[in-house]
């Protein structure tokens, strides 16, 4: 990114709030009037013919089409981490981010099924952010830097980008940015994460009501939320969404920590989520609330919470049939069928 | 089928539910030990890990796969569809037989994202069922006759069956089925279908009325609400599902009218439908009633409301996924993934 007049880093993004495109209206309006023609009842198809319509409008492509997608995930570690606000070592997320590598995770089989490319991008795993309860978890040279990186995910000529994380701890950082955006404490923006106890809720809630007390006065700008509050993963999230939408490429966001990082951007400017879809609301029980917060509902419910883009790829492979549908289909005229009586 | 000893049709079918068998519980013990082992938080892929589990029970497979999955669509034509109850003519349901055959309805492209084979049984499409509002609408020998039929769709060593249908007029003797076994009127079990306005609907709710009242005093059979309000392609999908239980072979119902006749078999053993998922919650009002009635959650909710399998096809993306997750997986151990602390 070229450095602005300023020269503080935020002041770049939040310039690009100011050029953001709009979808191509010329290719909605060429699939609504395809959509009319094809061999099914109006409406008979529900969110599949929503989906082909916002999938090709941000595409720009009066014929929707899936052809390379991409899975990618983020990793991060934090330093609240330390306060056993997880039922898992922070080592995990190195760990992980192997077992990625050597296709051994669940998000690697998902995109075999559906035919989606995988990135994992790991975030400086060896520096774990500051502790959120006694500092902010990075300035903000180094939280401009970090969305800078994740506009990365977006480069290769890709149609179609699910956003997802990996980060031991990041169910708490996710909070912390909710209850920043939207209000609220501790307990309103906790769940049991990878599956901690009661006492490890309680540590959560506590590590978020710290860091909503230390960080009290910066909580007006949503830039200040995600640098002081977040986390790596959660700033690359949000500049990957940010750069998709500058490129008008169609996101799918994925879980509880993901839709965390979509609404900063959502509290600088609602419009700046239209090209995003929310792949499935998760069992962590705050992320229904954060979705109703910013009036999306997912396309998926099912009870999953394990993160690393898995929501987001399985909602990508109802897009794919989307697009499928909508471009392979005939219409009435072709197929010699009467139309509604 | 062979022919029982009473010479009445029905029996031969009563019989086999003295016959079913259950899942593979030696399957199912060794898919919940491999869960455990695997790489993420235990029941963090939710419904995904229960899919796997139920799949693999009913094939009997400890590795759950779907190798040779079918949508299976059932074709049929209605007496009762001269009562105005539909917004197409009952011509269309030949109509769309031929465009699924030529590859250009909706279901054929899901088919194809998912790769999935495509099976259309047309059930005498030229002689409609009779009209149920006054007489029934197959005669015994027809109804079992028709349900053994059903019964091929299991043929060819499939291991995953998806089940839909096509027929003008078919929500209206759906709605008449269901009324049949759960009680209430017409009013209770309509909704607009491919599209009627009020006036459709009030007619499609007056002909449920009249077929309850003329045949009232059969309704305690739910093989006789089958033949009397019912039509061919219910006939046919209770065939098929019944089939497949006997074959272990695992399904997935379609919406409202597969609902239905599914719902017959459930009046007759409610565990005879343990082998089957329910696709999605159409926009039809009355599925999620009835799916409620019998308990059952739905996969998808998508605003569809197309038929032709186009549900259960949808489901049978995520079926895949949820085989291909655990079987792909690599466990704690192989990756060196540190377990929860």
């Amino acid at each position: 990114m070229a450095r602005s007049a300023s020269g503080l880093p935020f002041d770049d993004i939040r310039a690009l709030f100011d050029e953001m495109p709009g979808r191509d209206e010329a290719a909605v309006l060429a699939i609504r009037a395809r959509d009319a023609q094809l061999t099914k009842p109006a409406g008979s198809l529900g969110r599949l013919e929503e989906l082909a319509e916002w999938l090709g409008g941000w595409q720009g492509r009066a014929r929707p089409a899936v052809t390379r997608p991409l899975v990618a995930i983020f990793a991060g570690n934090h330093g609240v981490a330390a306060r056993g606000v997880s039922a898992y070592p922070a080592s995990v997320t190195q760990q992980m981010v192997e077992n990625f590598a050597a296709g051994g995770a669940a998000i690697n089989q998902i995109c075999i099924v559906y035919d989606l490319g995988l990135k994992v991008f790991d975030l400086a795993l060896d520096i774990p952010t500051g502790d959120i309860t006694v500092e902010p978890a990075l300035d903000e040279a180094g939280c401009a830097a970090t969305m800078a990186f994740g506009m990365e995910a977006t480069a290769g000529g890709i149609d179609l980008l699910a956003i997802g994380e990996m980060g031991i701890g990041n169910t708490t950082v996710a909070g912390a940015v909710a209850a920043g955006l939207f209000g609220g404490t501790g307990r309103d923006w906790v769940g049991p994460g990878t599956g901690v106890d009661s006492e490890g809720l309680a540590r959560k809630a506590a590590a978020i009501d710290a860091a909503l007390e230390l960080h009290a006065s910066h909580l007006g700008d949503p830039l200040e939320v995600l640098r002081r509050l977040g986390g790596r993963e959660l700033a690359a999230m949000a500049g990957a969404i940010l750069a998709a939408r500058m490129s008008r490429i169609p996101v799918i966001v994925d879980g509880y920590v993901a839709t965390a990082a979509a609404a900063v951007l959502y509290k600088m400017d609602p419009a700046s989520l239209d090209h995003c879809q929310f792949g499935h609301v998760s069992a962590e029980p705050p992320h229904a609330k954060l979705l109703a917060a910013m009036g999306k509902t997912p396309l998926l419910d099912l009870g999953m919470r394990l993160g690393e883009g898995t929501g987001a790829a399985m909602a990508a492979g109802l897009v794919k049939a989307a697009a499928e549908i909508h471009t392979g289909m005939a219409t009435f005229a072709q197929a010699g069928v009467s139309e509604k009586g």
